[in-house]
């Protein structure tokens, strides 16, 4: 999405949209809240793949009969500390709110808790969830199996790994302060946005499968992988998580990923776990904010490299952004608007500028 | 270290020797004889710079009074599913292997368990500890606060951040699968080893804080630190993997981490923390290893790119190490040897070649 041909949209008329447009898709008034919520911040803190742009996707998805638009979400406490959460095939944002809700309310009592979950779909960006204990004064830890697979393992040549992301949320006297990292170096969506925009791909970012060369040219995209952080380390990594939230909860992984950007009705069988770390338990949680914060001071006022204007922690620019979009509205590229006038059209809805 | 020149010790041999030598630098035998077996497992697979390699060091720090010969470690269970373990300024092996059991009779308790630990040492590989709960049926994961800082944060030039490492595992039909990995490119150790050796460094490995270029010349290394994996992800997960095995356990980061080579007497107060989680209360645990093994059958036998000879799983090469080192003796570069002889007449013990 380029911003400079990009219009302006308040967030609430994007949420309203989201919501009409779930619920015209089947999904009860409640639910669709949950999702316009959800989405709204994926699209608020910058992760513009992950908010109204999979909209027309997702109601694709339900007419399809890929999402139970009624599902029964049950949660199975399997041990003091632990859950699976079984999502009955619904859409990935009201499985994982139900998860982290479990989450938070099981380390409350037993001081940590672990959630699996199977069954679930696409929920959006991983930072959202790790976000949700880190909010409640709790370390926050999420990971996935990614819903298409876009790697290799290290040295191979098929695509049989995720971006399958992690995200670490701990509070900061400024709010949470949210990791959200794909373990690839970059996600398919820059690779697409820069073919679109006719830049070249970084070395290291995407290997050709055929020769092993990297790729540069973005067109040429279809003919590799993307590449994994730090070389068998971040592959180990996608491996790792993958492993533990995928088959440890009976949910895919590998070879049996369902890629769901070419296949609306399938079951995804979508795998996530996420941990919540009550701070009370190790120190007052004020105590822990201040040292968060002077160490965030340190960090940040430390040297510089020549030619950096400013040090970052992670998920600055994502709280950066949210203030901005919150304020002057999120930026829409006129092709996605088009989508999505097209979408409320056919679903007999008020489209965006209308809200 | 050299292969070609380095001498092949039986591991027995390498174990009695740091033994004998703890013991006489003030441990009592037993705290000496588990050192040896985790410092001995360091050798045997491969974390070279993890295993007696270090024991000139840690006897001069016995002495030097930086650790506590006769600590009282102790394990504060601060709720159902968490504990505190305050290491006494012990070694960190002594610490950590007790902060491991701790974790896994909590884990088969309440599901999961969170096991904190402060004023501790550095304590070897992190994939010992990883391991340990996948030995016992168990997934484990284990991070800790490096005891020197190597890195910068992203954009900066100042060394505020250790190599902070990260390790997995998880049960395999064929033992534990463990990932260990540095949130660095490559270990500190490897740029000695290139300098010692001659050879140029990758760029992507080191940056010259006062140009911002990458070092190729190893020998001017210490211009300059070492880079995270995939850039400013490495750099993140050092800082949130830093604060929660770090402040939430009043343990040392950023700023205040002594740095353990140059300093032999401070107290270091080195954090880790380590997870359990029981992998029975999700599914048996012998239909999980059934699961991993086939996934890691197909990932293994995946199209390769062109050269790659194999498609190797995380800790496959440590495995391969251990069973090669175990029969045939662990390669000991004769600089290594000498130090070591030096250290046992020093010590008034028998030196390696007598054992």
């Amino acid at each position: 999405m380029n911003d400079a041909v990009s219009a302006r949209v308040p967030i609430a008329a994007i949420r309203s949209l989201i919501e009409d447009s779930l619920e015209r898709a089947g999904l009860p008034r409640e639910g669709a809240a949950v999702c316009g919520r959800l989405m709204g911040e994926a699209d608020l803190t910058g992760a513009d793949a992950h908010g109204v742009f999979r909209l027309p996707q997702y109601v694709r998805r339900l007419k399809a009969g890929g999402f139970n638009p009624k599902p029964n979400i049950t949660v199975n406490r399997s041990a003091p500390a632990t859950a699976l959460v079984d999502g009955d095939n619904a859409m990935g944002h009201l499985v994982m709110s139900r998860a982290a809700e479990t989450a938070i309310a099981i380390a409350r009592e037993s001081g940590v808790s672990w959630v699996g979950v199977r069954r679930s779909n696409h929920a959006g960006p991983a930072g959202l969830y790790a976000e949700m204990p880190a909010a409640a004064g709790m370390i926050g830890i999420y990971a996935a199996v990614a819903n298409a697979n876009h790697m290799a393992v290290w040295g191979g040549a098929d695509p049989l790994l995720g971006t399958n992301p992690l995200a670490i949320g701990v509070p900061s006297g400024e709010g949470p302060m949210v990791l959200d990292m794909a373990t690839t170096v970059v996600s398919y969506g820059t690779v697409k946005n820069y073919a679109l925009q006719g830049k070249p791909l970084q070395p290291g970012w995407m290997v050709n499968t055929a020769t092993g060369a990297d790729i540069v040219d973005a067109k040429r995209a279809a003919e590799g992988l993307l590449l994994p952080i730090g070389g068998y380390k971040g592959s180990g990594l996608a491996v790792m998580l993958g492993l533990i939230a995928g088959p440890l909860n009976r949910a895919v992984f590998g070879r049996d990923v369902v890629d769901f950007n070419a296949d609306d009705a399938s079951e995804t069988n979508t795998g996530h776990f996420m941990l919540a770390l009550d701070i009370a338990r190790f120190l007052p949680l004020d105590d822990y904010k201040a040292e968060v914060d002077r160490h965030v001071r340190e960090l940040k006022a430390s040297k510089r490299l020549p030619g950096v204007d400013e040090i970052r922690m992670p998920g600055e620019r994502r709280l950066a952004c949210r203030d901005d979009r919150l304020r002057n509205g999120v930026p829409l590229a006129p092709a996605l608007v088009a989508q999505l006038d097209k979408l409320a059209a056919e679903l007999g809805i008020k489209p965006l500028a209308m809200r």
